[in-house]
């Protein structure tokens, strides 16, 4: 069945979803918080330290948003092996409180016909259920493989965020572990093709890949700690492409260019030097 | 202020702790399921591989026995500073359910006078709160330092559980993370002397130590592999002392020796090849 290109417009129920401190240490274990050496980033890891506070990753919007892509349905069917996640944006209004709880609602903001595909954007805000104002918004673009040909708009097309010909201004190296993705997935995203060998090989792998949002999560912690001054007050949007999928155990080297007042562009490459976050703007503001 | 020898018998509030398939991930994880290769243990770190089921770790009953100590102010009042983890010994009335609730009552079974400090044993079991099934026991025994001297009885003494003079007829080692502590303690206990180097610094440590409770989850991961053949259901109990701090990042290797038709003393060794958990048994059924 074609894709309904109607479907724009198309808003999903709210979803409630709630959160204390163990989920915000776990979110930031995941992505590899204190992994290199735990005495420090201990304002990501623990919340009872006698000489820092805790505070929430600004990427972990795209975990507590969950449910905001409850539209998507209204596309119409199609397989769901032949999705893959495009493209994620964040825009943050202010620091995630260490514990609490959001009302996301999303919306399906473009669906594009791309020939090869259906690239299909949701865009969803989460408002905190006790004061009433908005904390994140999040941008989730899916691409699904050969569901293209329904004649619908191409959509925005062309480079974007393109890195500068000049050596990064920043740069940070951070392992990954063979088993990150097991403990990523506490998080809440429980796709077995990241877990379970047998299921993986029925998706073309040779074993589990990472989380596209687990590369997403140590990038935005990278560039929280090269730009931010490590204060998540002051990181106001991160955006970015998936272009390449990542195994547990890579290597991943953030770079980044400033590229005006409070503004760079990113990409994260794998262990071998091939680009698996490309795209990548963050607004941040200053100290 | 003295201990109270009459506090043995005294039995605390019964307390309610329920957990699902995500604590019995995290808890598999933070005592290192996965970790040397994510693609082993699969039926201890996920909960829809296609070839296994999830099962539970039976050392996992020492944190969802919780609350079984609270009987343990009737014993007067210490400098918390002060007590220290002595023994812990677990018995398995079934296996544990991946998901469930457990009401947990505990009883001082026993102080003791050990002229430079005071034994404190708590004996608690948790019930299933669907069934109505005892699921476990624990039985916990603290060492408070400067507390002796009060008059009571010496109780047991002597070797226990000594492992005989030939090689181990089973041994595991397996590699700690530098940040194991901050992963394990994401099941229950924050205490910061495990994770805030300036606390530890209080302590006398020169930096962060493991949890006993998470060496010994290593120690019974590497029990049900040597022993049961990786089935919960064969693992009926364990005990062991703690006779050294562990610092995370140290390898830990499980010796054990079998003494008779469903018995094994066992010790665990630090990467130094002291004993860390000493005076081990465990016992378990037939294949």
């Amino acid at each position: 069945m074609p894709i309904n290109p109607d479907a724009v417009g198309v808003t999903g129920d709210p979803v409630r979803h709630s959160w204390t401190s163990r989920d915000v240490l776990l979110y930031a274990l995941g992505v590899g918080a204190g992994a290199a050496d735990p005495l420090q980033e201990l304002e990501l890891t623990t919340e009872n330290s006698m000489d820092t506070d805790l505070v929430v990753l600004p990427t972990m919007a795209v975990v507590l948003g969950v449910g905001g892509t409850g539209a998507f349905g209204a596309i119409g069917t199609f397989n769901p092996a032949m999705l893959v996640h495009g493209e994620q944006a964040i825009t943050l209004h202010g620091p995630i409180p260490t514990k609490g709880e959001v009302e996301t609602v999303g919306t399906i903001t473009g669906i594009y016909d791309k020939v090869k595909g259906a690239v299909v954007e949701v865009t969803s805000t989460s408002t905190d259920t006790q004061t009433g104002q908005a904390l994140f918004t999040n941008v989730m673009s899916a691409f699904i493989r050969g569901e293209g040909g329904f004649g619908g708009e191409r959509g925005p097309s062309g480079p974007r965020n393109v890195a500068p010909d000049r050596a990064p201004d920043h740069t940070v190296t951070y392992e990954t572990r063979t088993d990150q993705a097991l403990l990523y997935r506490l998080s809440g995203d429980r796709n077995p093709l990241h877990s379970d060998p047998a299921f993986a090989a029925f998706g073309g792998f040779d074993r589990p890949i990472l989380h596209g949002l687990c590369t997403y999560g140590f990038t935005g912690r990278g560039l929280l700690h090269l730009l931010c001054g490590s204060d998540p007050a002051r990181f106001t949007s991160m955006e970015g492409r998936f272009s390449s999928p990542v195994l547990p155990g890579e290597a991943l080297t953030v770079n980044a260019w400033e590229t005006g007042d409070g503004e760079a562009v990113f990409q994260t490459l794998g262990g071998d030097g091939r680009v698996v976050l490309d795209a990548g703007r963050v607004t941040f503001a200053a100290a």
